[in-house]
């Protein structure tokens, strides 16, 4: 479905790729695509005076120097990730883009002739390579074990290549081009299509590939490929890549625009997750960077009201109070905006995009700048003093093409320097990267988790562990349903965990209300993942009497046409402290389930509620938490840990508590977490270790609302009551609970009532 | 048994302790403990002047501002440790004694009124008490549920009063002595002679207690008994404490005295281990400051040549990069030399040991003195920039109080700002807090554990875990042998985990040799933890060719008179990366075992060594480690977690992999650890992941040697031959491997030999 500013956009693109074709005769040197003839007069003229880029060229002319000494190394394609043959190949694009900025910011012919040589030596081994030997991806390269990583190889090189082009005698072009890079970039488009031709961020990586390669040679037909795709790729439909994600759909738009187009919502959120977005956001934003440098006309920051650089704020909101990138959907635990692609992005959306002074507060903390005019320009803003914070405020990320698949809130509440942060998933399926996860969350104090989302099982380009890649536990853990911290009914995961199923549906947003910062709420619904199952599910983030720290309150309903089981996981992490329930711990240990994820789990104890609130605490890095329950006499409850039916040890021993409801057509979880007090084994003091709930309830729940108190130590409650049939900010409400009438206006009503 | 120098000392001793009698005419005043009259003065002089006091005073200054807005509370006692009462009085102590000093620094009247009211106010209460509600404790006390913390409370209380002693009229002192001190001493010490009258941290406290508050109320008899311990206590010999620790043995001295001669070997370890050791400073060091303040003639810095300041710095070696104490018998993980008892210890040691400018770099990383002459030195130093780095070299710490029962080893190699840290463990028993661990061992890669040693199993003052007491499981798990990396015979315990068996013998040294710092030696015995059975354990941290870092090399002979089954495990932490031998993983986890510790782990994996090298590789905080091990094709490899029989979480589930020989009289475990590469989940890249050990292979072994190749992957070997039944230095020795001689001068011999 397209709406109607794109087709006008579309149009208006398609006229400008027209005038292109006519522009290309106007004289355009080298370089051109992320450093211009002006931008490096400009830098050579104020080398020695911006600390911040000094620094950086310092630094990469010392990696770069070291590995010149090494001298060139083109070994014959062998190895998976993490091998020798491919850390090779992928450390010399790094260091011949570096070597060739290097020649063009220092003038030392020393960097012109490494790239050279590199150039040439990779001219001679590229047309002796069959397929690369190792056959485990859908679209094996020739370099690497995946055409992606040859997609790097080729955005980088043809930096390099861009560098050093004037350097290079035109015979030694012609050769280069003839051997090197014309094969190269019609073997990852038209020679393997099914990687070339999809909306992905392999695809992304392959188009921008091809449309560097182009920029630098002049080639138009490359550059209409690169940003339109191809025109015939005579790919099947459903066609799935071997991590199962989906090639091509009925009727898909490709090539590089098609990549901004579908995958970013308009709020900037890239439908795989931070985590590829990250990864996509070097060929995006470089990419963009380039044509803005040799195709101005096109005005690529302001495509699809500018949301390269859009995507760029959502990313760094994207991350806990370390820089941290949420574990959404597939995604590596600790890769943050330190990260290399990030300080190009940040860079290049400084300077792109009107020189926002928030964003050097990132790059002061990344320490270091592309050197190119992007970089340049935030190094001189820094050295200036022109630095604001970058302040991360609670955001909700809509999810789609056209925003209206779901999305992310980012739920933050920070008094002085301690933050907590909520994020709560109600997106879209996220491609194949996506998990089984609808109304999943993952909840941190500081940069500290305190409910985990697991992330994925894999150990990216560590080869002992499955050559790097995907490990066979990231499909029947990490994106099952029960591997996060939402509802599984009768142990079988959204979807019953099909891709084609999950992909068709997304949750729908409720209520995002963040206006009173003490009391902020998501609130989002999902009717597919099951069918005949409804859910719904409320946290607020909720400052309130009597209370050190702000609560989690969570409210989750279920409505269905049949009686169910209905399992709530809480993945904890750190040393359970006391539990308030029974509980029994087995003997010898078996797994919960056959299937869905169940499989991994041990059942380490098994309880019910006895009391009608159930209290579990734990403690974890330096803090204290509690959950409390309202729960029923009948609800079970299941301490589980991590590592069943894995034998090659590849999960982490991680531990949750299961809420499990039985034979119930209608249930309502209702959970609050207290962040607590502090232990230091220095000090070897323990403040405010318990809870201060006294009693928690829930006090009204009908077809049009949901009612909660929690009531602290001091007898002090606290009512919090969602209309859950009416959204509206208009609509005014009255209810009775227990003798007592409340009147508000707006969907949500919250007081201090006793 | 006694030597030589001390009873000469003792002589001297009881010397000076009659000319004190007939000194205490000499006119004294006070302040005298900490805090002296010339002392104050001196510091009054240099208020504002010195940053670190300063700093330290305005610290103090807001916290006890604080707490006499919120008024005094002095609580019916009640609470275990966390709770309530307890965490309120532990308080009171605290900001008493804060209280104290700040009036004799300020002058201001509201800090002595502080400290009056709450005297007062323990004058009323204390003589209405009975004995604490809780009766867990072997020598319960009436503030606290036992004697050790209302001791903790009168050593801090002492200072209080010796602060506002001139401020409090003498009809109020009268009262105060004679209701609250005067009975209060007399509880700790007449009152619970279990507790006062024993060689055990607990009776430090006690003894320091009564001999504080003698010194303030110039009490003779109080002083005499707090130094020489109760001439009578009907205690019967072989009584034991509430943790299973012996109160008495046959003809025990005891008092301050004893506890000084007994438990601190000559090189200043304390038997008990670094984290009581620390607990117990605190009450040495104050105690020897007043003593020194208020009888110079004892010279008690200078007593057992002057082990109390030797003690700090065996202390300060035993901390890892981080100065966190190694968690030596039981210990809490954390504890470093940032705690109060050591902040008192080092700025005393500074004043009173001579003025060690090295001390000044400890300070300064704690940050904060003590508000008396010794921070005041200590700020001064610091100031006046007299610091100098403390540099922790390898360093054996004999054990004893005649230093004959064995040690523990701490072997460093630091490249750079890289340290790799072994400490091995050949001592005794370390009194009721000792552990089962005879040759055990740890290692450390600056504060990141490599092979850990599991501590205790305790929360200590976390109310909801046991009261913060110890827990059931420190004694069934901590300190079996089965939680140490050592050997266990037969699934037994060393002693049988016995303590009586256990205190009759230590290890014994065989070779300590840190001469070449490319290749450290530690070697001891064990003749005892099982009858008939000879165990040597030879380590060597070792820099050779061909490794990126120094490798630790770890060659563990037993002998045995009957046919046994040896468990040699090794506890590493982080995630498992691959093994290269088969294994299989049980579909139900079992208990390993029904005793010993062994009911704590789950069998998580069962293989058997498949080649002449087993290889077990896992990834911790940012390194990967590989354990190469020379195996027996019938050796048994065990992959355990623990976690089993825990009902209330009280232990974490850590991993560990156990090598298994099987009716065998005779075994050698030869196994080598590798420190290599690393990994960032920001850049990605794995670097030097894999083990760079092509072979190791014990190449001799007989009577006299054992000898071991370690053969890198360029195809270099390292030989290291120990001639094990012959450590002098001057013997030469011969022998032939694989038809090559190699001749040497001493115990050991190593070389790069191919």
């Amino acid at each position: 479905m397209m709406n109607c500013s794109k087709k006008k956009w579309l149009k208006a693109m398609a006229l400008g790729l027209f005038l292109i074709m006519f522009q290309n005769s106007i004289a355009q040197g080298h370089p051109r695509l992320v450093l211009t003839q002006k931008g490096v007069k400009e830098i050579k003229s104020k080398l020695g005076k911006v600390p911040l880029f000094d620094e950086s060229l310092a630094v990469v002319k010392k990696e770069v120097d070291a590995e010149i000494v090494l001298g060139i190394e083109v070994p014959i394609p062998k190895d998976f990730s993490g091998g020798y043959t491919h850390e090779r190949h992928k450390k010399n694009w790094l260091i011949t883009q570096k070597a060739g900025v290097l020649f063009q910011i220092t003038g030392d012919k020393k960097y012109a002739n490494y790239v050279k040589d590199m150039l040439m030596a990779y001219t001679k081994l590229y047309p002796t390579l069959p397929l690369h030997p190792q056959e485990r991806s859908y679209a094996r390269g020739k370099l690497f074990w995946q055409a992606l990583n040859d997609s790097n190889w080729l955005v980088y090189m043809s930096q390099a290549y861009d560098c050093v082009y004037d350097f290079i005698g035109a015979k030694d072009r012609a050769l280069i081009e003839k051997d090197l890079f014309k094969p190269y970039a019609d073997f990852i488009s038209i020679g393997s299509p099914q990687f070339f031709n999809r909306v992905h961020n392999h695809s992304t990586w392959g188009n921008v590939a091809v449309g560097m390669i182009a920029l630098v040679m002049d080639d138009d037909e490359l550059l209409d490929r690169a940003l339109n795709g191809l025109k015939e790729d005579n790919l099947p439909p459903g066609m799935k890549d071997n991590d199962g994600g989906l090639i091509k759909k009925e009727g898909q738009k490709t090539g590089f625009l098609a990549n901004v187009d579908e995958p970013f919502s308009p709020d900037g959120y890239y439908n795989e997750g931070p985590y590829y977005q990250r990864y996509a956001m070097y060929p995006f934003m470089v990419f963009a960077e380039a044509l803005q440098n040799t195709k101005p006309d096109l005005k690529i920051f302001e495509y699809k009201n500018g949301i390269l650089n859009k995507s760029i704020y959502a990313l760094l909101n994207l991350t806990n109070s370390s820089g941290e990138f949420f574990p959404l959907n597939d995604g590596q635990k600790g890769m943050s905006y330190y990260s290399r692609e990030l300080v190009s992005a940040v860079d290049i959306a400084y300077l792109y995009g009107g020189k926002d002074p928030s964003l050097l507060s990132i790059a002061e903390k990344q320490g270091r700048v592309e050197l190119d005019n992007s970089g340049m320009a935030v190094a001189l803003g820094i050295k200036n003093n022109l630095t604001k914070p970058f302040i991360k405020k609670s955001i909700d990320l809509s999810d789609g093409s056209d925003g209206k698949e779901g999305g992310i809130a980012i739920i933050r509440n920070k008094i002085k320097d301690d933050e907590l942060t909520l994020v709560m998933k109600y997106a879209a399926q996220g491609s194949s990267h996506g998990h089984f996860d609808k109304l999943s969350f993952s909840y941190y104090n500081n940069s500290s988790e305190i409910l985990q989302d697991y992330g994925l099982a894999r150990f990216v380009n560590i080869e002992q562990k499955g050559g790097g890649n995907y490990l066979k536990e990231n499909a029947t853990w990490a994106k099952q349903t029960v591997a996060h911290n939402t509802i599984i009914q009768n142990e079988i995961s959204h979807f019953e965990g099909d891709f084609e199923k999950g992909n068709l549906y997304s949750s729908k947003k409720y209520l995002y209300d963040v206006n009173d910062p003490k009391v902020q709420i998501i609130s989002a619904t999902e009717d597919n993942a099951y069918p005949g199952t409804k859910m719904q599910r409320t946290m607020v983030l909720l400052e309130t009497e009597g209370f050190q720290k702000p609560l989690l309150l969570d409210i989750f309903q279920v409505d269905s046409k049949t009686a169910n089981q209905y399992d709530l996981p809480f993945y904890y992490l750190g040393q359970m402290m006391t539990a308030n329930f029974k509980y029994e711990t087995p003997k010898t240990l078996e797994p919960l389930g056959k299937a869905y994820g169940y499989e991994h789990l041990w059942k380490e104890g098994v309880g019910k509620a006895t009391s009608s609130n159930t209290k579990f605490s734990w403690f974890h890095e330096g803090s204290f938490y509690t959950m409390t329950s309202a729960t029923a006499a009948n609800d079970d409850l299941l301490l589980v840990r991590l590592g069943a039916n894995d034998p090659n040890f590849n999960l982490r021993r991680d531990a949750g508590i299961i809420i499990r409801k039985k034979n119930a057509k209608k249930a309502t979880f209702v959970n609050v977490i207290e962040t607590h007090g502090g232990y230091s084994p220095v000090s070897e003091i323990a403040l405010n270790a318990t809870s201060s709930i006294d009693n928690l309830e829930l006090v009204l729940e009908d077809e049009k609302y949901v009612g909660v108190t929690i009531k602290n130590k001091e007898g002090i409650s606290t009512l919090f009551i969602l209309a859950t049939s009416d959204n509206s900010v208009t609509t005014k409400h009255t209810v009775e609970i227990k003798g007592k009438t409340y009147s508000w206006t707006g969907a949500h009503y919250n007081a201090v009532i006793e």
